[in-house]
């Protein structure tokens, strides 16, 4: 049978996950260093206080901890949440907040609420592809907005936003991830999260603000007032924040949260409840009991020392092995380094001989709604261990310099190991 | 600031889910009997054997227990799940197949890939409010067709079909609940079922099957055959079936399953991708421990007499109680009683009148899409207690006849105790 005539025409237009795909090939590819997939270091995960936790709650058999529970989330949690908000600077209202299943249903629920087909959502250039496929999936379009060294372009914005309504289409909000942004690792400045509450004011938008990454800021080259969320300063309303304790406890739990206008909150509400009635009650308890027991405040400083090592060792191991030939900017945060390869490099092709080499990262053109950004690469220094880092890069920079002898214009530049390429520090 | 402009055309008819908003109520009241939620019974669940299961996989260390995982699903789950799906006769390949957050989150995937704004899907009259819910939320409309007493009627069926067509409406496909249906707890004839499948050809539709309630038939009036699924007769690959461990195991893991023609799970797969990447690590390894170590099987004896019992003094109450003044089709298994009470009650009235007697239940209008049932209501005898079942039924006697007796032309049938409602056995 030919199941194409049953398909909506949104599911006509699905494609997979460049980074779920990348996730198969780890499965099957012995050996493999993977710098594609942006998972945490497992050996961060509390594993003691999740079992003793766990224990505890299963010992108790109180019914509601293995039961469905009420769309919002469970309360103490929710409670919780608030917590971790106002340390964060954000003032939210049980009303304002909902458990979801992971942002990524975070991100599912705003496409679907404020989104119509033929929407425009506009989007950082590059931004991250589970947004992108969240907003597609609704049929709406994505309009790019350029990134700075300090992240997105104010005045890019301005011009998208014209250009958009000059053609007759709606623009319902800007999605950005302010705090190490997936993939390009920059932090927004401090300025420009005001300026961009002004200008969603301005032109009558709304902002949806991704924070998975706040708390992972590097203590050599940023500090929690760095991170600050726009939804701080939120004063009207138009921030949609989301944040997850995938990166800080384990997403092995789907626990992760939306906090926004009570008016939007009670539909995301609604949507939530035809998407998974409920997220699981036991997650939301461990997670909770972390929380309370003072887990979660333990694994901040812990948590930064790591990845802020593995952050060094594969920037050190780029200088070393390829600081003659691309160029990054510095992350102060988060799990990515986002590499531009010399113009003539196709990161597809790359790709291909980097699985020969059994090293992966994710292409960059993948994270740019415009089709651009084809000699870029996302690698994530979180997963693997700082030896591995450092033999996945020198893997990674052997397959860029064959790619590159095989480029007759490069061989000269690639083989001399010299050239004018910048030193890996980024130019803009 | 007013949000009503930022919403899409999907968020602005979504609606509280009528269950989800009972057990708010449920939450609120004191000493309230609920027959409202269709919550599996806190003490089936293998409580021990949940937390032995977790305390050797967190002790493991095993780093994917707490992490992303693959979108289809843990694999060794996916081939438990094959091995479920042989014992009801369905032989399911690994590409058929695909772990879901619950089964709702399987509706949700069906509604968005097989279903455009305008599209028409047909569900029965009544059905599962979970189900509507999922298809209307992608901006499908819904055509109900009747239920006799062995289930779905075929020739309405046609009519409803040709109706729709005539209309210039295209037809997806037919959602099923053939096992114990929510809300009616019907079973559909076996002859029935072959005649569906034929229907489906012959209309060139889909059939949605599912299927969460199959395990749990009553020993004294069904038996395993009865449930054979539609899917197992399925030669041409019409039939997409979801079931879920919510009910078998428990619904605080969020795990459940679609069993698909393999070109429709992988559109499937994808869509999941985008709405939560994955579900929980964790739990879906605690179902497949419980399915490996025999938890499972040794689940359903137990739970087929527990809810039957429940079913016994459920039924022996409404007929002590209420056997004068309604009819219900006796439940061959499941969760659910379905009332028809006299046509001059409106549910909605009744129950704000139980809830003063501290009982509750769903209306049954809820479920059909036609805006009929007024006097209808779903009953579920799951969660509560056979105590309670019994003084649940009481007190929703009282308040029927208070409502019946505040109309006058009701009042003397009720007043005398008698009249020529039905002996509480089916009428079609």
């Amino acid at each position: 049978m030919n199941y194409a005539r049953y398909l909506s025409r949104a599911a006509g237009t699905m494609e997979e996950s460049p980074i779920r795909k990348m996730g198969m090939v780890t499965a099957r590819v012995p050996d493999l260093i993977s710098f594609a997939l942006g998972y945490p270091s497992p050996d961060t995960f509390p594993w003691d206080d999740f079992r003793e936790i766990t224990h505890e709650l299963l010992g108790a058999r109180d019914g509601t901890t293995l039961q469905y529970g009420p769309t919002r989330g469970f309360k103490p949690l929710l409670e919780a949440v608030r917590g971790v908000l106002r340390g964060r600077g954000i003032d939210a209202a049980m009303d304002d907040l909902l458990i979801t299943t992971g942002s990524q249903q975070g991100l599912d629920l705003v496409g679907r609420v404020l989104l119509d087909p033929g929407d425009v959502a506009l989007v950082e250039l590059p931004a991250y592809t589970g947004a992108i496929a969240a907003f597609r999936n609704v049929q709406a379009e994505l309009a790019g907005v350029h990134q700075e060294s300090d992240g997105i372009d104010l005045d890019d914005l301005d011009r998208v936003i014209a250009r958009v309504r000059a053609q007759g289409k709606r623009v319902r909000f800007l999605y950005v991830v302010p705090n190490f942004q997936n993939p390009t690792g920059l932090l927004l400045a401090r300025e420009k999260r005001r300026r961009l509450l002004e200008a969603a004011r301005r032109h009558d938008i709304l902002i949806i603000e991704d924070d998975p990454y706040g708390d992972l800021y590097f203590t050599d080259t940023s500090d929690p007032s760095d991170t600050r969320p726009i939804k701080a300063d939120d004063r009207e309303g138009r921030v949609v924040y989301l944040s997850s304790f995938s990166k800080t406890m384990a997403p092995g739990y789907r626990v992760a949260w939306v906090a926004a206008p009570a008016a939007l909150a009670a539909k995301f509400e609604v949507a939530k409840q035809a998407a998974d009635i409920c997220t699981g009650a036991l997650d939301q308890r461990v997670i909770w009991q972390a929380i309370e027991r003072g887990v979660l405040a333990a694994q901040g400083p812990r948590l930064r020392a790591v990845y802020q090592h593995k952050r060094t060792v594969m920037e050190r191991a780029l200088r070393q092995h390829l600081g003659d030939v691309v160029t990054w900017p510095e992350p102060r945060g988060g799990f990515f380094v986002w590499v531009t390869a010399p113009p003539t490099v196709d990161a597809e092709a790359l790709l291909e001989r980097a699985m020969q080499h059994r090293v992966i990262f994710v292409v960059g053109n993948a994270f740019h709604v415009d089709g651009s950004g084809a000699n870029t690469l996302r690698l994530s220094f979180s997963a693997p261990t700082p030896d591995r880092i450092e033999e996945g890069v020198q893997r990674l920079s052997l397959a860029l310099r064959e790619e590159l002898g095989h480029d007759p214009q490069e061989v000269g530049v690639a083989g001399a190991g010299g050239g004018t390429r910048g030193a890996g520090r980024p130019t803009g």
